[in-house]
């Protein structure tokens, strides 16, 4: 009964998914699905990734939280439109929720990149579709180099994956050549970004990926 | 419905954790659950513990993870009794999973302290009690110091929380009195020990946290 349950949670998510797709669709803009640990540098990337972008994106932010409005606070700041979604207790966004807030984000402005900040989590956020282009993994060099084996459903679904804080990367233990190992063992396919927010040092990769995410043409 | 399917799940975990305590009590065995992000140091806390608790406490330890068995291999090499289960996509451990570990860990060896380390998640595993004497979280430094306020839940329901990676400290922004005042507003009675897993430093408080919790007599 609990397995039907859940089937159920995720079909109706699906549909709602469904829906956020046919509405990016037909506005041709691009959305992205931000997913990492608390404190993996979610918000320091795009907090960086604004300040480097300046006016080529017209860039709109959906954060995900328990509670408070500190992210929101912070890419206000940057002066690029946001909407904060707190979920409560919920351990990840739905494609309900996130549907809403699209729907504001894009009332007032013209918008061709959504990025969604997912509650800070490496697991449940990996199960539910928002209806995004693509998932985008964010791990940073102090949570350890074990953590793609260790959380295999999210590596396995996502597009790209971002490896933050490199700065701190000498006062670890963390080995890049094993995170790539064990990635690729999981996803043949989406390319590795390895970057420090503060410093900006290895956002190029990023941006150009961002760049030409937009620019694709819609295949109609 | 949904809600109802939650209070389901809840109740039958509950019973679960009843029966833990039951088990517990009987054999006068402590048992705490150890939350906090992916990587933020709960195994290397682990094993810093066992190497400062020497013959003192008889403990055991369950492993939850969604795959491997990397972090019970850390801690069969320190020569401690460890039970590992892996959740697949299971976002937390729940109180039968954990039931079935404590029966294992208990059948041959006696025991007096069963520290449970959860699936590194921040939000779910504090819905879940597993029977347990007390929550502790663990935060490291470089995950922020807004982590507290973002993750109410937990934090309001710990009885103790512990501050890792301090030799780190210096390369980040982390504020400790920003920690500390948003941790009291939520809690007002749990201690807060700041530490270093790799020198040692920092835990005595913990290590005399452990030795109270044992030697402390059941008031039957």
């Amino acid at each position: 009964m609990k397995i039907k349950m859940r089937e159920r949670v995720l079909s109706s998510n699906d549909a709602w998914a469904r829906e956020n797709k046919a509405f990016l669709t037909e506005r041709n803009i691009r959305m992205l699905n931000l997913i990492g640990s608390p404190g993996a540098g979610k918000t320091c990337l795009l907090e960086k990734t604004i300040d480097l972008l300046g006016e080529r994106i017209a860039l709109g932010i959906i954060e995900g939280d328990l509670a408070t409005a500190k992210d929101a606070d912070r890419i206000r700041k940057k002066g690029v439109p946001v909407y904060q979604i707190n979920t409560g207790s919920g351990c990840h966004l739905n494609a309900r929720s996130v549907h809403k807030a699209m729907r504001e984000l894009c009332t007032d402005t013209p918008i061709n990149l959504i990025v969604v900040e997912n509650v800070g989590n490496l697991v449940c956020p990996a199960e539910f579709d928002l209806g995004e282009d693509a998932k985008v993994a964010v791990l940073s060099v102090t949570e350890g180099d074990d953590k793609v084996e260790k959380y295999p459903l999210l590596f396995t679904k996502v597009s790209v994956l971002l490896i933050t804080k490199m700065a701190l990367l000498r006062h670890t233990n963390f080995n890049l050549t094993t995170v790539r190992k064990a990635f690729r063992k999981l996803n043949r396919m989406a390319p590795l970004f390895s970057m420090d927010s503060l410093s900006g040092r290895g956002f190029s990769p990023w941006m150009e990926y961002l760049n030409a995410a937009v620019q694709r043409e819609d295949s109609k």
